[in-house]
């Protein structure tokens, strides 16, 4: 009985219209436009180096997406077992009818053909999100992306701070800046002008967030006025060989400052904590982070207590942390749960911690889910993922356990799944 | 067949009288008199206010306890997917004849005024007790609790030390501590005499258990009477502007000797491992305190190996320290398991802890349940929370999975609910 | 449906011929000669002297196995519920015909004689490797074992490093040292040549790995000859009063050199992650070691990034890093999840261990299991749980969660539970 149970309840689920409220989306080439785009997805690339792959297979100067394909798909049996890989088969299946079970050297290449055919139709991003039930996307745009030349309703921009927080010491990112607001920064004062100019300009073109994603050490603090301008002048100076103290300071100085602009904007400011950048050197592209799980959110105490009017939408990379998101959720108006994140993101994890997030956090403060991805084409088969596991723990802890309705539990899906996106971000 | 055999195993465990070894329950005031004590229960209002509720709508002065509920309810509908709803809507139904499965702004009137006319019934207190298979619970006292006016066979004394440990920098606990005890405290030794005092009257008014919450920072180690003298000259004089160092030692010293006196008298210390307190300090009351989960026993390791005659029963706020737990239970015989506290007492925690426990601590060292609670009416509904989980665990991981008979299982149940309680702060 | 489907995947499980790629059998005494070598395992001793049997019952002067054994069973009835106890059981009905489903003071006597008939049998050793289906188990000798007078086809050498690692600084280890290697230490170049000899007569005598245990606060480093240098000087001259900095220096040489030698010689280099030794200092012997679950790879970062030709096969003491080792395995090609140790190795840990890294690690790089046996009667019991759960997580996540048919699970066991093993560590 559980099993049709979870059925029915994924069958209404699997029905909705959603908005996914995280991706890295390009607007302006939102789709695969080879089968090259969807393995060359840094999950693909990544596991058939760890599988014994190398590098320089893929990443050779010159090769033709057909090659580059045809080079990954050698390692794809090693990788069947994974979440990942059943999500190319989803796709393939879903979008280009793939008949297989498996994608493998024998079969690839009538699929990286069937694929090409679709991926050249005009409307081909439209049919994507068409079928896959997606009404809009978020972007996560850098912070001098010109925002030009796409639907801001259907492609919703999203500030991106990594590089204010932690990269205004390179001269590069500071040019950026600079080209992009027309404001030339030297102290405080100037650089709060900027990151203003910023958030003006995002607004004006519909943004719905701001975003960053965090290392484990990161404790934010407000800085002062003066010690920040003493770590601009510094930093500016030195770069990289500036003071760890001094880079610090202009770091936090430049991430409470993107929370007052938060707060004045109106912008859920989205923090996805944990990630250590670069780890594993020699890995793929996009391939080389990992993280440290011994991370707290009692280090943001100062940040979640100085802006209770800025909603803080969390991503924790690993599952341990997550039952202090479920806590911090439930004790402060402004801490929300948002997603899996990236290494959390498969069954296992998300199952345990989802249940977690069900039982014990008002309805109301839990995105259920963002796809987190490069293409389109991953919308379908991730949410489809989340949706399944979603009906089983309503099916098994609501309807099974606590005597709920299926009309209860389904409700309660369709919260985390979309109403609480509405409520978040939109309306849309 | 797996749901029959819950079913089965839950109502044999649903059948037993039960001791509640953990309660902050109010000896002369133990049950609700409206049902504002049931939704002032820090659960509700936490969620509530976290959901959206202004902290102003129910600590406003002079509101009456009607008005109380009525507001808070308006919040009820975007909790009623967490298992604190679970509770309300459970003991509603089952000591009120509530016939909703929620409570809403539409039948929340009804409810508080069929409550009314239980809770004004003279005996109501041990109607709960009865109709909940109870038979006695422990308390929390205050060191300078008088103790006086109730029968402590049912409401059992366990001497609270939290404000002995942390706050004795403060002026008005010194004064509390000299009136309760007739010691002026200047020194170790006379700190010892008044410590020594407060065991001998807990004792003489048959207290079970001396019991401390403590933050994740704690690690205990013995300090000399020198230091100690030391730490209380300054610390006295100074209070929280002496040192963190001799702070540290004196809630050491006090932590070190109440252990003694645990020794001396036979009384289980109970620790409650992890909690920050007023980490949201504009929180509704009691709704402030959260937890960093990097804590670990390890921390405990000198205490443990100095006090092999003195059980500690552990209590852990965050799943995470569950393992550390089940791991030290295993080796030292001092230290035991003891319940769910707090943020891991949700159902999903419950179950992946417990049976982590069921499955490698010795059946003798694992205290299965205690209810936390304020009020006597949550005795009934949190205790039904956990037992469903143990039923379903002995159900699927000892008879499904290894093959036990029902009766076996059962008696695995029967002793880590009743059992294990009579044993380790028993008899009663 | 589910029960058979998973009694149908153990039912194939069960029947392969494996490898047990960690052990602590003592190839010139493999199997028990009495009860007393089963029950004398440091998971009865010490969950007996934890559920209250005092040390001095079993560590007495002079009592023989029998009376041992009679003393331990009086304990068993409080640990019936573990799963230990559980391998007791099986192992008794399997190999000694016991009718029981709990060992007690009633009954033990004839399950103690059953036993020694079947020990004194001439062929017993190979008698249980064959019903186990254990064609193989790896050893785990100390530096300086001879390695003579048993086939090592069968008993597969492995060179333990502890002592070298952590114990330099003791004269009897550099005596050992010396001896084994012929090899007088006084610099890192000499140092270097007798780690070298030890490597050349392991592997001259078919060593397949290299292994260690680690504390939780290790975190390796490259040490330059000179610094390393130093530190032999000062640690062989203080031993345990020299520096930290010093012993660390001299540790993590000896580490980063053994590296280098598995390297040169292709052995896999076991890490076995996270153990402080000694916690309860008056504990059962072998049952004094505990931990800090607060330790991350990142730790290793530095190795993982300078070694990309040695194969780490990495165990984790507490499933809170088992994520962590996931991600690690899932990005950097020389590191994988090696099984499920010691604290860890329980059911509900395992379960939620194993299911996270089937859905995210290629499957090549999963070593399913090993007993970590003492004497070779536990291989059966303990392969026993873990095929169980095993065909579990592959009914439930692979076939019914994901549309999985029976073969490909089964296919996907026998990788982790044999192919990999060869893969890693063989041919055999």
């Amino acid at each position: 009985m559980s099993e049709q149970l979870r059925a029915r309840i994924y069958e209404v689920l699997d029905s909705l219209v959603l908005v996914d409220p995280h991706t890295h989306i390009n607007a302006l080439n939102p789709a695969a436009e080879t089968l090259a785009d969807i393995l060359g997805y840094h999950y693909y690339t990544e596991l058939a180096h760890s599988a014994g792959m190398p590098k320089s297979r893929i990443e050779e100067e010159g090769i033709s997406p057909k090659e580059k394909v045809g080079r990954l798909v050698e390692y794809l049996p090693l990788l069947e077992n994974t979440i990942q890989s059943s999500w190319l088969v989803e796709m393939s299946q879903k979008f280009f009818g793939f008949p297989g079970e498996t994608v493998t050297p024998a079969n690839w290449e009538s699929l990286y053909d069937s694929a090409l055919i679709k991926m050249r139709e005009p409307d081909w991003a439209d049919q994507v999100l068409k079928q896959s039930r997606i009404s809009a996307v978020f972007l996560t745009n850098e912070f001098d992306d010109p925002l030009e030349g796409f639907d801001t309703r259907k492609y919703i921009p999203c500030l991106r701070t990594d590089d204010l927080v932690f990269h205004l010491g390179q001269p590069s990112v500071r040019t950026r800046l600079e080209k992009s607001t027309g404001v030339t920064v030297h102290d405080a004062t100037t650089l709060r002008t900027a990151i203003g100019a910023l958030f003006d300009r995002f607004t004006s073109r519909g943004a719905r967030a701001c975003a960053i994603s965090l290392p484990p050490d990161f404790s934010p603090t407000k800085v002062s006025d003066a010690a920040a301008g003493a770590a601009i002048a510094e930093v500016f100076r030195h770069g990289a060989a500036a003071s760890e103290a001094q880079r610090r300071d202009l770091g936090h100085f430049v991430f409470w400052t993107l929370t007052e602009f938060c707060a004045e904007h109106e912008l859920p400011f989205d923090l996805m904590i944990g990630v250590n950048r670069g780890v594993y050197a020699a890995g793929v592209y996009q391939g080389r982070d990992l993280y440290d799980s011994r991370v707290s959110l009692i280090q943001y105490r100062e940040l979640f207590n100085a802006f209770p009017q800025v909603k803080f939408p969390i991503s924790v990379l690993a599952s341990v942390t997550n039952q202090e998101l479920v806590s911090y959720s439930w004790i402060f108006p402004n801490v929300l749960c948002n997603g899996h994140w990236w290494y959390s993101n498969t069954p296992t994890y998300i199952e345990h911690d989802v249940a977690a997030r069900l039982e014990a956090v008002p309805r109301t403060k839990q995105i259920g889910y963002y796809s987190d991805m490069y293409k389109l084409e991953f919308a379908l088969p991730k949410f489809a993922m989340y949706k399944r596991i979603l009906a089983k723990i309503l099916a098994q802890r609501f309807v099974i356990d606590r005597g709920w309705t299926e009309e209860q539990a389904i409700d309660l899906g369709r919260q985390v799944l979309r109403g609480n996106v509405d409520d978040v971000f939109g309306p849309f």
